[in-house]
């Protein structure tokens, strides 16, 4: 069992920390709302005074906070953890920040001898609670070992993500394809009732095409990701199908953004040349209009 | 078995009519395309020069067109199915079209005393080949029974979408889902490239969340379909998980319009007020903006 | 003075008529709204009860209609223009319609022996009223010359265009600049408002810059359109200042879709290598993503 | 004639300190590159060796540097301008930062007792040669008269944005809207080109209508800013011509992110029942939307 300083108790860190007295590890806690700090101490947890306190003679540190500035000014800030840590001790950030200012912090913790890896979360409140939160790991394979035991208390699953920055970097694509995606079938369900058709009908057609299952596993394994752009479905054929469902949605006022951004991808994809090619081209034509190197030729 | 007036002979068509003629149905083609004519014939068909042709003596006549204008052109202009299409016949118009063609022509068809349905299909030419296509069946319940005989032979499953007009809808709505999610899905694999991290890494997490399974059948059942918008995940955090997103993609110069699209809803609910509910408010908050009537009070 | 036949009696249309009277032309109207038929002939013109009759013993017919579905009905329908007009008459459409199906109705008209051309207007129905609407003609230099004299009555200035099709060209050009540009002007002037800057400082401002002024006479004469993208405002900078308006308009909730899709093209222009050229680049870039030829090395 | 500390001797501050020599001012520079403060001790500056040395002695200490964080980083750091400045020093950030930022800088110089005005720069490097900046300065009626002699020899026009904070909001509104007006112009072009439209005759037609002179100063005033929604052009037929470009545009292959966005806006208006207002009324609608009061009944 090891000694750990958690800092931020919020929604998440809160049950995360208690999950961790429950696994049986010396858990010392600090938060800048006392109440959360005080309900921790009552589940088992010492309380300290400054993110400092909370990291001196801890193996490991936790930080569960709401963004970047804050997890850099606890650990580099006045009384912050490096003020400290030990540099045998494993400093674990936990929360959701932009990963550039994860790469940064990497960065200035080697340089100053501390040793650093980020872990962000998948899942909700609901599964930190439950200890079955996804711990998106994003470090060494040592380190990731090393702090297993303490993702076993707080996750059901680990994910090696590929070295430093890469657990923060999947966890951002990930979110940022559900919430992408939470919006976009918004609009789909939106223009289905808008135009008198039964939701449930749609859901039951929609649950056996990537209209509900997605792509990467259905229609993009065999097409793109495999180099093949023959057509299965062919691009022009999905422009017109969704100029269709966007002319409709525009006659019944129900406003579709994500979905007429996304005709414009197609657009460029036709100009390009591609409009014989399978739909699943648009991948492959965005990777080009980003300056990636073409893959198929 | 039945006699059947086959028109449009494309990449669809020709495999849907060859299936119908190896079901045992008497089958008359016609299409602009000789070609495309002669090697029905070849396979059992007889030809006819005319729409009229095709439809005289048929119990059955099913389009397979490009587009509604062409639909209409051969069903009322000269040598069209309506002159000489018996009212005790059904036409079957098998196309993607726009929903508000459909309700026209059912409308004028209707007021000419004669019988139409319409039944588009979804999956791809590979399906129409081997007969296992999925029929989305718009019209009456009698209409429906008595075609499945014919769509048994075309496809592999029939939805009745309930009513006129209805299977088009379906129809419209689930491309709509499939083909901007697969501009989306690029978005997020290109922005994964761009930033260093191994798809399959990605793939692998977004396989177990709304990002890869949708948000139909996971997140919205619970939530805004229960009409309970307390926060799962809360729409800020969202909001601001987007945010940190497109700000990557932004420096890293991978163009996201359809994610940049969606931010700008999570906007409209967070004006709304609906920062502290659960994202999926995102839905009803679109239902409102779109002047349909507020569910969730 | 003339014989007018006038197809059209709508807001534009009504006005546009009774000063062709006042100029001191014959004409002849029809609308499938008798008031409207009705109050002309107060005003001195003749009823006629079909497109035919209107069009019959005309040298000019006009079209004023809401789109070009009914135009091509008008025309070339049951008891339509066709049906009686003279070889020797000219049809001029003034209608806003799509400018395909302006290229159409000319090539069917041009095959049948008519004689065409389209004059659609810019301004309003107020200017309609005072004789003051811009005729944007699209035909021959003679077809032109010889609906002078019309236009002189309907409207203060006459663009020639520069041939068939491409005055209804201008005129969506035009409409797609001035009403989208309405569109960001909200989302500009909205969020001014939500972060407390008084609109009169911010118009004030604005007036003496491209963002109250526009581009084409400011910024890309002597830039982009003169093939010189060499930096007077780097478009690396011109993003930076994009990010930080839309992240300010993030936080306090003012939607702003039009601005958030203008940044992907900025990233687009970037990821292409242009981030040091002159903001002016993002037109040459978005041409070359047309699949327009590059016209600046 | 004041003594000035000058921090930040890039494109555009290298000029502004030279100007400010030039009008007989003492200035001090510091910047991290060694050659640019080089270049100005020759032009007459005398150098500092740290942000603190810049301010110590001088009357104003002015930075010009690339973002909100640098800003920050100059003032309050290591060796930064607060370690020397006088209480009775007037400090002036002349960067386009965010907003935001500024609001911070402002409380926290407050808070510790320093004088701080802000006063970003509009127009290029061009006008910072010829000491012809437009300077939006964001402060009190004091703070402004005190830099005036300052922003005399670096611009040509002062305008006072209304209080701290400011000058740099109408900096950012002016921006946004210039910037993405850029792109939509781009868009505008493009397809006039892929259309076949010369274009200066659309610039022509554009140079006498609000797509070439804008709203603010045509269509708003005697509409949405003056409390009427009566129609001179119906939002419904914005909504419709809008509707025709951009189909155009997607038939052609143009990319009209901007445009497809602003479509959607219309929509938002049309299903808040404002189809038949005046089209400016999408301006009081997206403030709606935004969670602002309404103003027009
Ligand atoms: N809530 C979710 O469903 C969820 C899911 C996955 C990831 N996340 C991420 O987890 C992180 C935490 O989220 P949350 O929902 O627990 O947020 P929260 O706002 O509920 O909690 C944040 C906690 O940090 C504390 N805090 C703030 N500043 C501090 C400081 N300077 N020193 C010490 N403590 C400080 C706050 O007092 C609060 O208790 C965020 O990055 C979030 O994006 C949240
Ligand atoms: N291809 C797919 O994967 C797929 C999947 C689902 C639905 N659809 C829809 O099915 C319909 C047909 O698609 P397709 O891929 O077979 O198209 P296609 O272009 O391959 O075939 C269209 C056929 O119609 C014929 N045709 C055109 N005008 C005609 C006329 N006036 N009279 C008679 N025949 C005429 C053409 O000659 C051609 O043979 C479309 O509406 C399409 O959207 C296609
Ligand atoms: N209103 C404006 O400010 C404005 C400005 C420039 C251009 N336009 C364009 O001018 C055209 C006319 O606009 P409007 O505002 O006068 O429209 P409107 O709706 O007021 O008038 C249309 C008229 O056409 C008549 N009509 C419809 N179908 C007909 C048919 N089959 N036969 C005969 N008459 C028929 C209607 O009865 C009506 O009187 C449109 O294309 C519009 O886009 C309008
Ligand atoms: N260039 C334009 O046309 C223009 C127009 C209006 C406003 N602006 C704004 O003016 C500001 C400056 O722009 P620029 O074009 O001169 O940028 P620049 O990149 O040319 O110059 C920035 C200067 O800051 C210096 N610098 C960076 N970090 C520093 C530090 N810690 N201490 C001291 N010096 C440091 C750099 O060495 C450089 O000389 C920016 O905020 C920009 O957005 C620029």
């Amino acid at each position: 069992m090891s000694s750990v300083g958690f800092i931020g108790l919020g929604q998440m860190g809160s049950p995360m920390a208690a999950n961790l007295i429950k696994g049986g590890h010396s858990v010392k806690v600090f938060d800048i709302n006392k109440e959360a700090v005080q309900a921790l101490v009552s589940a088992g947890a010492s309380a300290a005074a400054t993110p400092a306190e909370a990291a001196s003679d801890s193996e490991f540190i936790v930080t569960m906070l709401p963004n970047g500035a804050l997890v850099r000014s606890v650990i580099f800030g006045d009384q912050g953890v490096t003020s400290s840590m030990s540099p045998s001790s494993l400093l674990i950030d936990m929360s959701t920040i932009h990963p550039f200012e994860t790469d940064a912090l990497v960065k200035d913790m080697t340089a100053a001898g501390f040793d650093m890896m980020e872990a962000p979360v998948g899942r909700t409140s609901v599964h930190a609670i439950k200890g079955e939160l996804l711990i998106l790991a994003g470090g060494t394979k040592e380190q990731i070992a090393r702090a297993q035991p303490l993702f076993e208390c707080m996750g059901s699953e680990t994910v090696d993500a590929g070295g430093a920055g890469m657990g923060i970097r999947v966890k951002i694509i990930n979110n940022y394809m559900s919430i992408a995606l939470n919006a976009l079938s918004a609009e789909a369900a939106t223009l289905s009732e808008a135009i008198g058709l039964d939701f449930d009908t749609a859901l039951k057609v929609m649950s056996g095409t990537p209209a509900g299952n997605g792509h990467f596993k259905t229609t993009w394994p065999g097409k793109v990701l495999a180099g093949d752009l023959s057509p299965a479905f062919m691009l022009d054929l999905a422009h017109k199908d969704l100029g269709i469902a966007l002319d409709l949605a525009n006659q019944v006022n129900v406003p579709m953004p994500c979905g007429a951004a996304s005709r414009e991808l197609y657009s460029i994809a036709r100009a390009a040349g591609r409009g014989r090619q399978d739909w699943t081209a648009v991948f492959e034509q965005l990777r080009v209009t980003s300056g990636l190197e073409a893959k198929i030729k």
